[in-house]
């Protein structure tokens, strides 16, 4: 048994995200299909990160266990030419055992893309951008530096969601130019993110940004932890899975 | 009578080009068709160039007459609000009458994407680029120097065109990076450009950087003015028209 490390690109558009869901396209099962048909038996691909429906990556993180027969064969190459048109595999390593795509994981980054431009967005640019319209940038990075560091986020999970704690860490959140003039990217670097977490972040910065809401009222919120009192979650198109972080040499 | 000057961006995956053509789809005919509903009459739209199928744009330029009565409308919203998905309307002008989209144009500049990488393209970069594999960047730019001036075209274009002239004046050809490391974007410059011309081009250039033709060779080819000795037809995909420029004040 040989353990493979793959960093994964795709569109999420259509897809109903990366987890297996019955009768439903989802990335994962895409990469398990073509795995399998190689490995000629069932092999189960595991991910760093649950991406929702219509969220991108362009480094997803998943690891497998291929038979050791399988081992030699131009495995970037081979899945590509296999895999549908909007997923693709960047790179594949050979990884110690203990290597685990979710677990091993020390930092996950994310970008969120916002179009400012309320008259149009390039058809180029639509599928991965939030067209919100003009934006208090400066009023945003402030209010942004409310979510950093170790919080309660339960106003920011998505509702009827079920996990341990509500706790997590957001080691930074910056602003950056995008590739567009009227594209902004927010960089997300925390430790792990709650489902739609950074949606509902972004939803609520923009919200600010808007002047919907005022900065007092997004702390109330925050410290409420209800998520039934914050802004409407930002739509997925924007969000796009970065980077998995891991800091072991495997 | 109001002259409109529209500035358009299209992905041309899903276009049959340009052009009106009996029972294809067109960028121009959709054009036409919303603009007519909006004016309630028939309503031509002239375009700078006539990109073929699969030719992507981010700055095509056309003009249109609208009758006087529908100069005061939102123009933008309303263009952008009808088109599909795949166009936008990024500018609208009202300009001079004897402004005109085609003859007007003093150059036009288009961009040319290479994905370098063999073994995989990013899904979300795989409609705009031409997955070349590695070439010889520092070999394609001393061939791409042969181009640049008033030269007889003959061997660069499509055959079976009909035109008056095969010699055009290519003010540049050069060389930049990509969005993406793994791409690099040639940028043309000229004052109009035959039928595939530049994918011609783009086709002898990476032939040269593959080393499949020596540079004698290439030169031989563009003497001989017969495209039959030619390397073949890059593809529409890595072709964009980036911008027409004007330099009277319209």
């Amino acid at each position: 048994m040989v353990r493979l490390k793959l960093t994964i690109a795709y569109i999420g558009t259509n897809f109903f995200g990366w987890q297996k869901q019955r009768d439903k396209r989802t990335v994962q099962q895409c990469i398990e299909e073509v795995i399998s048909k190689i490995c000629e038996q069932k092999i189960i691909v595991y991910g760093a990160s649950r991406t929702d429906s219509g969220v991108h990556a362009l480094g997803q993180v998943a690891h497998c266990n291929i038979p050791e027969n399988k081992a030699h064969i131009p495995w970037i190459r081979a899945l590509n030419y296999l895999l549908p048109e909007d997923i693709s595999i960047v790179k594949v390593e050979k990884v110690k055992n203990h290597f685990d795509a979710r677990y091993s994981a020390k930092a996950k980054i994310y970008s969120y893309t916002i179009w400012r431009n309320w008259e149009y967005v390039l058809p180029q640019r639509r599928p991965f951008v939030w067209k919100s319209g003009e934006v208090d940038e400066d009023l945003m990075e402030k209010a942004a530096n409310i979510f950093i560091g170790t919080h309660d986020f339960a106003s920011f999970q998505n509702t009827g969601t079920e996990v341990k704690s509500t706790i997590r860490t957001i080691f930074d959140i910056r602003r950056e130019k995008g590739i567009h003039e009227e594209e902004t990217r927010w960089i997300f670097i925390g430790n792990g993110f709650l489902k739609q977490m950074i949606r509902n972040i972004m939803g609520a910065l923009v919200a600010i940004g808007k002047k919907k809401i005022t900065l007092e009222e997004l702390k109330n919120i925050f410290q409420e932890r209800d998520r039934r009192l914050a802004p409407a979650t930002a739509p997925a198109s924007g969000l796009c899975l970065e980077r998995v972080i891991y800091d072991e040499d495997y």
